[in-house]
């Protein structure tokens, strides 16, 4: 067993953010004796913790698709480390491993909350919670199957220089579709172009929004990724094609839904061109994670897959990690490096 | 050839309505020389002229699916009749045909505007406009295709007990789905129980419709068949279950799209619920018409699936059709009768 500090450090929701987004001051940083494996446990030594859009959702008691964190408990995330003790027969010493391991520096597990060991030794471990990890997967599936892009579509994808956007937008470019990325700002929409190879960027929050989109659309759109809602959801709906895919995968502009909030109606978009339009959750593909895995990691390999990390160090940084990624601060995938 | 009158009567779109529903005074009817067909053609006494919510789109300049009726034309509609006289070599004197024939008497045809030959014989040429016609197929492919009902789910029907509606609900009771019906008024609440086999009635305009909409739905909602849009739909969506399709048939609660109408946003419940919502255009399964009418009329003769009709008599009564089914008076499909 690896020599291990008597402590380990935990970052505990200590009350609720009246149905928005978290605050630093919504958790609390807080010791605890190292734990230690018991018979069929194990331990990991986490080395990255991820912040995501959908851990607003985990701290809210709004109707939602989960278990909300409990008041005072260790903050759900996913993570990534190595095994430091074990005590289970299905993971050795040294196994890297990526699972909802939450916001701490050690994480006791008995597998059950474990996603998949990390294979691609090759690669940055980082990267099982990003393009390799739910980012990548969600993209992978959400647009491979709900979208079903054929060769020559136009794909529209929002937060589309974000870590499951831009996922989605090379995914689609590889797939042979024309695509088109809408991002806040044009230091993002030049990323768009410049890392993502996106065909066309357009600035949300340009004065001529809707003419751009119009300029990037002259074939209007068939397949549309979305991870907004609200107002760019709106434009892009009424620039949809016959049959038109649309893949709701993220709701990031919408700061509440406590009221639950208006838009402009989709039904008659929806009649009009025989158009789809569908929730995706990536737990619904958990059986095929490796088979994606496997691929994107090629496609990483391959240089045709590129992402972006950016890290915050220590856990100390994790209680603002949110509040920061709904600021819009990101250019990449966030990750706090322990 | 059958001996015919010198005049035939048509009615013509005189002016188009603001955005909104055709009034009477919209339409005027004309007495025209009866026309004779040339080579390739024939003629075709009108016996039913149909009238569908639809038809308010085809005289509205708004983005829609089709070409609006022109100022001057023939009203667009379906319409049943016989062959009176023919130089086309598909046609005979007295066969039974269904098509986009319009609100006149006689329509000269070179057969592009048939639908289909009727070969129901034992039934009534009526329901070739009805549940054996586009009222019917729309139901069958849009429940069944979109819907995809499976034994035990609960599929809600709004417009329940509508021409389309009523099909709907019989059609996924058949499916072995229990059906709860959304109608307006208590009457056709009880239509709804009593004529179309729903397991449970809601009225939409009852002061208690959110409670008794959470009685009717003790397992949540499978399939939703929308006819409607509007707060009808916003109540449904807020009660889905994991993996719901629904259906977006028809906007009929929504009066106008000019301006856009906003409403609760869909993206949150497709999403935490991983749900579909699908337009539907029933042109799109056109080549398996045939296969589905032969299945609706066996419904029809074996008494499982039962349908309401209502008669207007004689062409003068079409002109107020339209505005009439959007007061909502109807208690079945629509028809006027020459």
């Amino acid at each position: 067993m690896t020599d291990l500090p008597d402590t380990c450090t935990r970052v505990l929701l200590k009350a609720r953010p009246k149905g928005g987004v978290p605050q630093a001051e919504h958790f609390e940083l807080a010791e605890a004796a190292m734990p230690m494996p018991g018979p069929g446990e194990f331990l990991v030594r986490n080395e990255f913790l991820s912040v995501d859009p959908v851990m607003r959702g985990w701290v809210n008691v709004a109707a939602n698709n989960v278990t909300p964190v409990a008041i005072g408990a260790v903050m759900r995330s996913f993570a990534a480390g190595t095994v430091v003790a074990s005590r289970h027969p299905g993971y050795a010493e040294g196994d890297k491993v990526m699972g909802m391991l939450g916001w701490q520096t050690h994480a006791l597990s008995d597998g059950t909350d474990i996603r998949r060991k990390v294979v691609e030794h090759d690669l940055p471990l980082s990267l099982s919670l990003g393009v390799l990890g739910l980012n990548g997967l969600t993209a992978y599936f959400a647009l491979t199957e709900v979208g079903a892009p054929r060769p020559g579509d136009t794909v529209v994808v929002s937060t589309a220089a974000g870590s499951v956007g831009s996922a989605a937008g090379q995914i689609a470019r590889l797939a042979g579709c024309r695509t088109v990325g809408i991002a806040g700002g044009p230091a993002k929409a030049a990323l768009c172009l410049d890392a993502f190879g996106y065909d066309a960027a357009v600035d949300y929050k340009s004065v001529d929004f809707p003419q751009a989109l119009d300029r990037a659309l002259p074939d209007g759109v068939d397949v549309y990724y979305d991870n907004t809602a609200g107002a760019i959801s709106d434009a892009v709906l009424a620039r949809i094609n016959k049959y038109a895919r649309i893949v709701i995968c993220g709701t990031a502009s919408v700061a509440s839904w406590q009221p639950w909030p208006s838009g402009a109606r989709a039904e008659r978009h929806l009649l009009n061109k025989s158009a789809r339009m569908q929730g995706f959750l990536a737990w619904d593909y958990e059986s095929r994670y490796e088979e994606a895995v496997a691929r994107l990691a090629d496609w990483v390999r391959q240089g045709k897959l590129a992402y972006r990390e950016e890290f915050a160090d220590g856990i100390a940084s994790a209680p603002d990690a949110i509040a920061s990624l709904y600021r819009g601060e990101n250019m990449g995938k966030r990750l706090i490096r322990l």
